[in-house]
């Protein structure tokens, strides 16, 4: 089997990285789209910092900011028909996942016409506009991969993009952004870096370049779980949700673990455990990343009883001698878990074993496997 | 400060993966000129490869096999004469660093007229002809680097042009091209790509990408150490010096490892270390790699002196609990040491300080502290 790397994003990294490195605009043309949701671009300051960088290089922009949480199909065709009649050269996305999914879609539709039918092919015309990206939370990693993920009502799922034209120009990471993020978010996009991390180890994809970066990822994040549960209990005890505990060198530990974590998917892809999330987000409104984080442990279980070997080397990067320890420290970052119906497990297994990310899995489960995770993962 | 992070040459790692990935020849264009050295390309099997995959995708070549140890200003120019003659589209380098350092120079000189005196400059036209890489030794990690290394008489010194152009588009990684070497030249290699992880977790420009991937290089190499020492026995004894004994995992390995300590140096830039050692291979003929082993351990010591924490990170990978130790270990992989007189080390310090490199060092050597080095690390 031959092993592939490929991650073309340059990439920007430390305090004011945008202001001070706004000449790798230059080259993305004339006229911006700023690709944003409502809210959090304008307050942490990240939209502010791109419009300043724009106009010192006498880059004219607009500002679409209506993509929402778990962006659709027509918020893209949306996007890229503004794009489109604004003549706009390239597009700026800042935000957590959502606008960085939406803002590839629409770089895509914005440069070529694909049918809504044709959208998920992966067969495309060598052709969208270019994209400079702004992380503003620290999970995705969306900055670094060749994937749009969108909620497709068709198939009542999420379904992914995935071509190597949706590889962002140019990457901007500065922590500052993160630092008001709400503790609940910064966890939950927490555990979704770590999962991709874990997850990229346990693909039959993995190579020697993913799994370094893999491992480094998932000891910060592991090194950064006491400050998270310290965190977590300042705010239980009823003070904001927004509290700064976390210093400023964590939340940027926390931010390259999921820009290496990003890194890490873009080679190896998600596996089952991304697969069944889905359904949690989709049908039950469950966050990206604490779905990705309610299933991480069972999976890992299973992984270890078919291959110990593979499920080893994860729990020997945490500095765990066993699977249970590992879920312990899930469980003290998720809390109180949702509720799963006999139904709901049958129609959410059925999704998870179509998907794509299967063909990931070193270790394969059955549907019945499939069943038996959600069964034991949620309440 | 900002840190940055770019490498966009598209990797395959694997047994026969020329072929099995000649798919991504295709796109490079319908000439190739094939560079490399006179005979160990026709000998490891690598040449045979890639007229193989060449021609499945329909594509003609021409070979230039004229490139010499240390290429020379020349001889690139020379090499870009006939790929302008003949009206190539694109170049693919096989062998270790000189042939893919004389590649890429003879891939910008292909494309655009830079006269010798503005060789070095970094200011270039936007163009350059695509390439292909195929390292044979396991070492420069050129395939993954933006850097062409020359001889360079005018200043009696290797020198390097820098520039993003540089960067292959692909590269192809398979270990068994790697397997025929003599045992000292896959010593020397692998020194070379141990200085490069080591001296990138030593750089101003060390980011958390260059320190996760520096790790599991220096990893990797010290793991293979024991057998490379056992190698180093077996031919002493008289036996050949072309004896395959390491294993072809190993041999993997240290293929590997040399990958990401391009991706290192790729990023972080060399040190001192490089600085200095380009005057023993320039002047005393010193291998490159082995140049930069008889230096490093001094080098290592110094920083220590300055910045026991960095040294230690370095230490710590390698699990060593000082210095001397890991003297000893490279003490016992080089041998007999060359000599150097009182008036060399003068001349060569000279020089090594005014190099670009002293820039990358967080511990900054004087003059009289590189004298020292000199003076410690050879007879």
């Amino acid at each position: 089997m031959s092993f592939k790397y490929y991650m073309p994003t340059r990439v920007f990294m430390g305090n004011d990285c945008i202001v001070d490195n706004r000449e790798a605009l230059k080259s993305l043309g004339k006229k911006a789209m700023i690709v944003t949701g409502a809210h959090s671009a304008k307050i942490n300051g990240s939209e502010n910092d791109v419009k300043k960088a724009l106009s010192m290089m006498g880059i004219t922009y607009l500002v679409y900011d209506k993509v929402m949480s778990n962006p659709t199909i027509s918020c893209a065709y949306e996007g890229a028909a503004i794009a489109k009649e604004y003549g706009v050269d390239f597009i700026v996305a800042i935000g957590g996942g959502s606008p960085m999914d939406a803002g590839k879609a629409i770089a895509l539709l914005a440069a070529q016409e694909i049918t809504e039918e044709n959208l998920f092919s992966g067969v495309y015309e060598n052709k969208i506009l270019p994209m400079a990206f702004v992380p503003t939370t620290a999970g995705t990693g969306s900055e670094v991969t060749q994937y749009s993920i969108l909620t497709n009502d068709k198939v009542q799922s999420k379904t992914s993009i995935a071509s190597d034209l949706l590889f962002p120009q140019v990457a901007f990471l500065d922590e500052k952004y993160t630092e008001g993020l709400p503790i609940n978010t910064t966890v939950n996009t927490a555990i979704d870096a770590l999962s991709h991390a874990i997850e990229g180890m346990l693909s039959v994809r993995a190579s020697v370049v993913s799994n370094a970066l893999a491992k480094d990822c998932i000891e910060k994040i592991v090194n950064s779980i006491p400050e998270l549960q310290q965190a977590m209990q300042v705010s239980s005890l009823g003070k904001s949700n927004k509290i700064p505990v976390l210093s400023p060198e964590k939340r940027e530990d926390l931010l390259y673990a999921s820009f290496m974590a990003g890194m890490v998917i873009a080679q190896t892809g998600t596996t089952v455990v991304h697969a069944m999330g889905y359904s949690l987000t989709y049908f039950k409104d469950i966050d990206h990343g604490r779905a990705n984080g309610l299933l991480l442990g069972e999976y890992l279980k299973l992984v270890y009883e078919n291959n110990p070997d593979l499920a080893e080397k994860v729990l020997k990067v945490m500095k765990f001698t066993s699977v249970n320890q590992f879920i312990e420290m899930l469980d003290l970052l998720l809390g109180k878990k949702e509720t799963i119906s006999a139904l709901e497990i049958l129609e959410y297994s059925q999704k998870a074993i179509q998907t794509k990310n299967m063909g990931n899995c070193v270790v394969r489960p059955t549907e019945e496997e499939v069943r038996k995770i959600f069964q034991a993962s949620l309440d």
